[in-house]
């Protein structure tokens, strides 16, 4: 359906502050006028709400730049595919009811039918810029309001299918990589910090699962109440404070362990030129290591696109499309070790 | 007292079956006649002991090629950098009476005046060679003998302080390399069986040590009641079935878990190559990888000596002596990595 080499524009080019914010998402959950929500409605009407969007995205003219699957033509391969990349949540992937999902052709922008709400607006762009992911989200909010019609109530807002999402139905999150303070042992505090001042931080992909590579997801957790500027002003200034606590952590490895932390560096880079034998974590974990170092000039030639280009191609249901092969995981950790070397030795 | 850089022949050269038979060691007991036993002797008659065996020495032209040092001149730091080339025991350098020592020029042969007996020669050969070492030892021997005297009884043989030594006052062993074995997991059964019929087994530096690299001492537990040609042969004959599981199990390895060993190997070797901070015994673990994967045609580039002389170079003594310096441990963690990289770095 694509070429698989290339990933998402928000991960093939810089953004402000992307040495250490990888990514800016903004999401929005919105729910068609007089249908029910998605986990009461029946099947017809689920499909009524898919069929609904294809054609308010092809009049809008984002068929043109971007696909629409449904679930017909959606297999678990390319769903988690997709949930690798990024551009569709761990429970759209499980989900049982009919689905639908449009993915724009530069990756940055996508919208699931069916997940827990109706619709589900998701958008990304490099480094910390809210700006740019809102702008682009609401462009398409519009455009689909306009020809679907959203439940809507002018004393609560947006009407989501869980009460958390209520009002703006706005999620804001930032993919920030800290392994300055998980190596100077302070990032539980910073953390702390975050959710005392009612932020969310999670693991790389969401709730349930682990964090991996010293990435972390902080968001909003409220949707009510305040306005869309306020909740990403909110954001956006605690994501500044964490970027500064991990200048300075990195600061203070350069000057006092810098024998440490390149060990580290080196010690990945050597492991991911040299390995025969890669699981998807291990390649992950050492590609973010690697990451640090390319962000601290340690490592010259290799550049951050490049870091994270690997980092989703790494993963298992990429690295099939890759190769255009179904692989069994011991011979995929092999293929993985042997495409990964081959793109790092020059 | 010696140019750091060059390390024993028995290491330098290869020998029979050297690929994982990396040396072949005699060592003989024995004690001057009419002299109290090293512990029990008054610190003149130790110091007597030392003269007589220096002028022992001297007469038979053994000064010519090889040093000998006593008490005052054999530091603490000296006596380590000996012990990690194998030259003297554990005990001797924890000894606190008056030790004297002869080193051959090619380090192959060595001599402990009072060690637990008042003369312990010690003779090394590379691979599987007790003929050479044997020899060697020999020579010395009877040119002691007849310049000192020896204690001996025309019915249990040589006497020595433990009575364990009594007979010939010979252990002769094997230094063997069996990862194959280890990552068979068929090591215990092979050093059960070598202990079922009256050998010794031990890891890399005798008794009480760990064993490391997958290095193994094997050596006769008798020394009573067999000539020195029957325990040589008995050694010699344990070895050779030693050797043969241990090729075997190379041999199912190469075959059947190929990209495993590959990927340990390669790991090793590109860590040695691009660590900033290495602890000698994790050098000293990743050389012995090395080691298997230059025995198995995976790495070329590198020889079997060179590997083994790494091996004496990174221990903590060698290495400073090595560099001209005493540091601390991270400072010597530091430069071990730097002196390594260098070396393998082509």
């Amino acid at each position: 359906m694509r070429a698989a080499e290339p990933v998402g524009r928000w991960l093939s080019v810089a953004g402000p502050e992307s040495d250490i914010v990888v990514s800016s998402r903004v999401r929005l959950a919105r729910n068609v006028a007089d249908v029910p929500f998605t986990t009461k409605a029946k099947p017809a009407e689920q499909t009524r709400v898919i069929e609904a969007t294809r054609s308010a995205l092809a009049e809008g003219g984002y068929l043109d730049d971007g696909g629409f699957v449904d679930d017909e033509q959606l297999t678990d391969e390319h769903a988690r595919f997709l949930l690798e990349r990024h551009l569709v949540s761990p429970d759209f992937v499980e989900n049982k009811v009919k689905r639908g999902l449009y993915v724009s052709r530069d990756e940055t922008l996508s919208l699931m039918v069916n997940e827990e709400d109706h619709l589900r607006i998701q958008s990304l762009a490099a480094g910390l810029d809210f700006a740019a992911a809102l702008g682009q989200a609401f462009r398409l909010d519009e455009e689909l309001e306009s020809r679907l019609g959203y439940a809507f109530s002018p004393q609560f807002g947006f009407l989501t299918a869980c009460p958390t999402n209520v009002g703006t139905g706005m999620r804001a999150s930032v993919l920030v990589h800290m392994p300055g303070l998980v190596l100077t042992k302070e990032i539980d505090k910073v953390l702390r910090g975050a959710a005392h001042i009612g932020l969310m931080v999670r693991g790389l992909h969401g709730e349930g699962s682990e964090t991996r590579g010293n990435f972390f997801q902080v968001s909003n957790q409220k949707t009510l109440g305040q306005s869309e500027s306020e909740i990403l002003e909110t954001v956006t200034e605690i994501c500044r404070q964490v970027v500064e606590y991990e200048r300075k952590a990195r600061e203070y490895l350069v000057e006092n362990l810098r024998a440490e932390v390149e060990d580290k560096v080196f010690r990945s880079l050597a492991t991911l030129r040299s390995a025969r034998i890669l699981t998807s974590n291990e390649a992950v974990n050492l590609l973010a290591t690697v990451r640090f170092g390319v962000s601290l000039g340690i490592i010259n030639e290799i550049s951050l696109p490049e870091v994270s280009r690997l980092m989703i191609l790494v993963r298992p249901a990429n690295l099939q499309v890759l190769l255009g092969e179904t692989l069994k995981p011991p011979e995929r950790d092999e293929r993985r070790a042997t495409f990964v070397r081959e793109a790092l030795v020059k």
